[in-house]
């Protein structure tokens, strides 16, 4: 954590100093504003706390319901959204507060009919990611990314009891082309933006006021679902389980706290949403008990329930620009979360992908507010979620097949579908195609680790500023940076003839570096791109002061140097990351990594053509 | 963590239900109190933080001072303080938010005068602690321990602008013995308490009236130190130094926030106190600017700075009951911190012991205090730390000696004398003597890595209920409970005829087991005593529900099983806690553990009448 730069910083460093003009409470909703978010659920937030950080961007948030949400719906974070968090700073507290899923049992019925253990299966495997699964309330982690947005320099904060009444255009406006009346706690206000995100929910009037249409099989299997603090002598309560019975299926998830348990009852196909409003909650916990035999199982308190079905439906587009059109105009109306796409909870995946959506979509929303990106960027927001989203959907219709396939089904195997789909579960598999964000994997074999188009895997390295061991992966921050990691041939990086002397000559000086051409006159250096070197060396080889300018560049108000640019391998654990992350060690190479921890290209050590013409199709240039 | 055992929680854990009789302001001082703590230093705090998860205590903190502090002052946090830290829950924070001092650097004049580095030394060893060694602002580890205070059932909070006035004891009132007169923001008030904590500093009022007297060497070498934002090609900014230079020496220390420093310059001995007002800060930067020849050192910014001169003193007594009435009458005044012990800033020690102090004290008073335990049990205070205080004015002395030593004096080499001093500046070395708290090493060859009198040197385990690894020390937090660690020989734990569960059969029910003398009717059967199982197998091969009872009791107002108590080595990765900590694998050991984390006794599995003896001096009979 860096919080000293612009000079002494008291009190707790989360809470950044209020911009000006945002000291008061922000009052009732301005007429006119850069980004509306409709909706304060996993998808609105993720977007709101990121835009929180940038006073010269006018965001608000409204939100239909009362107050925060404390209770239900989703809880499961896979691996990808816990390192996501890391880049919001709230990734620890998870860690600490949330429960962790370690293990998946596989449980059938044995000969007499009652359940019996079959398998013990490691949940994630080892070296897929540094952060664990976990599962923590849905409530909670609105509450942390609040945190973020209460300790922005915006002090961001959801309008409650405001809701959506309709969304129009105003075509002859080209700077607040979209047309909201909102219902702000029975006054209706009319409000133009620039820019309008809806995340308003399955029922999304934002997706209908484009015209997007979720298709697929909406209605499908019914569950039931009970976060309940239960007595019981099933000895794997606090482990994940898949549970197939002659009396039905359970999923059960244990929760954060050390005894809430969170139970999925699948229940009969239903022939229409009605017949769900009939089943009680004495009903799933009847229902529950059986399945669970010879196990005892009694409820004692239960926190909430639900039932509900839900299928599996995505839109065509996320946002308002037909296909046919992309072309000749820009989006202004994005969509995400359940808005755009439905799915069962079966694969945990629902929160995790709708924060995916909107982390993919803040940093694009925010470079071309900001002046850094051309508008048309934002036509990569839907082209990449669209297809992420199908993907979701594919995977949860698959394991649908599985999870309710009759128990003597000798082809379907729980067990093995669900080790196969371990990287899909934990959420590393999104790849974003090649596009002008994503580059062709050209140069991949470089670092066969860093996979162009995933996201970065994580490796430990320690940093040769002050020899702390850390995650690569903590270098990025929600502060919309592209990162450029120079991974450095055997060449000594404090001698100017060294590979990564040159290259980072050429990016701190050259007219046509993209630093030099897309920074503007007067911020600093890494504001917009910023490179870190990672040496072969040990740290205690180097000396800091010796490595390139460009990686202990002078930053803030007082020029101080910023040490945390340089890393080395960890040798003693037998941590490296060169061998962990396949990286060429006679050659080096160069990863460009985009502000949602994406992988954008990988590049030799004098790819510098190929370097600007990347960034060309991203920035604007600001001389 | 564990918090849905009595009801689901809604919100952060962090924050407990308010306790009733707590709901509003707490309103002025009461007339009578059962514990006055006077200042809110680390050692009033970390006093305060414990007393206040008790709503039958009535506590309250007076502080001199008009508000928090937000600046200056002690810095260092030792591997033992950040243990500590893990029990009140904000250790995580702490890693989060602190520098890490991971290296220590040594530098000495070079031929031509100027300095240059000597040696660079891992700051601590491997496999000592689990936690680093940190550096964060005492006014943030303030807010960390008010934070507790607030989020208790109490909510507790500092009463500012309360100075204490004289301290008298009025001995015809048995329960309320002390009487104190405390100036409220003007106003005179008469204080009636059982119990009095001087956290007083310096010049502690309450040492003064029990006749205390700080005893050694008052006036010592004169340090300036500053808190700066500086410009600087020094290369090792962001490491901790050690500079001896033909113009004086610094001892550098980087702070949290990734570039404020702290710099400590030795001045010349100074002939009185007044001497040392006449040093300006400028005068500060220019030493500090010599001894950093041929480095640049351009200061940007002081957040704080100050020159001060303390020696090496301490009181023989921290309670005032004299040695020669310690077998007529119990202590019902203690002093800590600072009040009892000063001493150099040099070895990074300050907050550390006073933080130690009441840890120490917190438990013993609570566990008077709620009827657990008798009053005789508070003379082990002063035994105990005054001890520990003379330990580290020893040290101190001796370093004193080699940091000041000239610099061609080839018999102290720095280096060396650091190194040597590892586990000391870590807050590893203290070691209870034997008494009713610490017994006999009798059995320390069972488990060589646990020393008695010692904390506990934590390693990792895994927790049976659910996978998780996690550090053994997790286990302990600021509850006031004993644990008994049972580490089971080669036997199956889950048969009836291992040791363990014999050993747990004789716990839960023999009449002269001390779970079943000092827990009272009706409280759950872990509130006196913890007991947890440590098992030689690997995880996957046990059966939860066949471990025993004792070892997942059923607790709170449901009676839910708690799955937190039955550990197994971490065979993946090299990390078996019976290897690590040298526990005897064929007969296996009880480690009995203070609820202050040190090691009170280890036994033998059936060494069942030791362990009742043992209890028997700390515990009144409940029945």
């Amino acid at each position: 954590m860096q919080f000293h730069t612009n000079g002494f910083h008291k009190g707790s460093p989360e809470i950044q100093k209020v911009a000006k003009g945002y000291e008061g409470s922000q009052g009732e909703l301005s007429e006119k504003l850069d980004l509306l978010v409709v909706g304060s659920g996993p998808a609105g937030l993720t977007l709101a706390a990121q835009l929180s950080q940038y006073p010269e961007i006018k965001t608000r948030v409204i939100e239909r319901k009362e107050e925060p949400m404390y209770l239900g719906q989703a809880d499961g974070i896979n691996c990808r959204s816990m390192e996501m968090f890391e880049a919001f700073g709230f990734a620890q507290k998870v860690l600490k507060e949330a429960y962790w899923v370690n293990e998946t049992h596989f449980w059938r019925p044995d000969e007499s009919g009652k359940i019996t253990r079959d398998a013990k299966v490691q949940d994630v495997k080892d070296g897929i990611s540094y952060m664990p699964h976990t599962v923590l309330n849905q409530g909670r982690v609105h509450d942390l990314f609040m945190e973020v947005m209460k300790n922005s320099p915006t002090r961001l904060e959801v309008d409650y009891k405001h809701s959506l009444i309709s969304v129009d255009f105003d075509l002859n406006d080209k700077e607040y082309p979209v047309v909201v009346k909102v219902d702000c706690a029975g006054e209706e206000r009319t409000i133009k933006t620039k820019y309008l995100a809806g995340c308003d929910g399955a029922r999304s009037i934002v997706r209908h006021a484009i015209g997007g249409e979720l298709k697929g099989d909406r209605q499908g299997q019914a569950w039931g679902v009970m976060d309940v603090l239960v007595k019981t002598d099933f000895p794997d309560l606090r482990y994940k389980n898949i549970i197939k019975s002659k009396n039905g299926n359970i999923l059960l998830i244990p929760r954060e706290g050390g005894q809430l348990t969170r139970i999925y009852v699948e229940l009969d196909r239903l022939e229409n949403v009605g017949d769900s409003k009939s089943i009680t909650l004495d009903r799933l916990k009847e229902e529950a008990k059986k399945i669970f035999e010879p196990y005892s199982f009694e409820v004692q308190e239960t926190a909430w329930w639900s039932v509900y079905e839900v299928g599996h439906s995505v839109t065509d587009k996320f946002d308002d620009v037909p296909v046919d059109e992309v072309n000749s105009r820009n989006p202004h109306v994005f969509i995400a979360g359940d808005a755009c796409h439905t799915h069962s909870a079966k694969a945990g995946q629902g929160m995790n992908v709708s924060m995916g959506d909107t982390f993919n979509l803040g940093w694009k929303l925010i470079s071309v507010l900001t002046g850094k990106s051309d508008a048309s960027l934002l036509h990569t927001y839907s082209l990449e979620r669209q297809i992420a989203a199908q993907g979701l959907i594919d995977y949860d219709h698959k394991w649908a097949r599985v999870m309710s396939a009759p128990i003597d089904d000798k082809k379907i195997n729980v067990k093995d579908h669900f080790i196969a789909g371990g990287r899909f579960t934990a959420g590393l598999t999104v790849k974003y195609q090649t596009s002008i964000l994503t580059a062709k994997a050209i140069y991949q074999n470089l670092a066969n680790g860093f996979v162009i188009g995933e996201r970065v895997n994580s490796a430990p390295v320690i940093r040769l500023g002050d020899a702390k061991k850390i995650q690569l992966l903590e270098t990025i921050k929600i502060d919309t940076k592209y990162r450029i990691y120079i991974f450095n041939d055997r060449s000594n990086p404090t001698e100017k003839t060294s590979s990564i002397y040159k290259l980072c000559d050429y990016l701190e000086k050259d007219k046509n570096s993209p630093i030099v051409k897309y920074t503007k006159k007067g911020d600093d250096i890494d504001s917009v791109i910023s490179v870190y070197g990672i040496y072969q060396q040990n740290h205690q080889e180097l000396e800091f002061e010796n490595t390139h300018s460009l990686l202990r560049p002078e930053v803030g108000v007082y020029g101080l140097k910023d040490y945390e640019k340089s890393y080395c391998p960890d040798y003693k654990n037998g941590d490296n990351i060169y061998d962990l992350r396949g990286i060429d060690k006679d050659e080096g190479c160069i990863i460009v990594v985009r502000p949602d921890q994406h992988i954008a290209n990988i590049l030799p050590l004098d790819g510098y053509d190929a370097l600007e013409k990347y960034f060309e199709e991203i920035f604007l240039d600001q001389k």
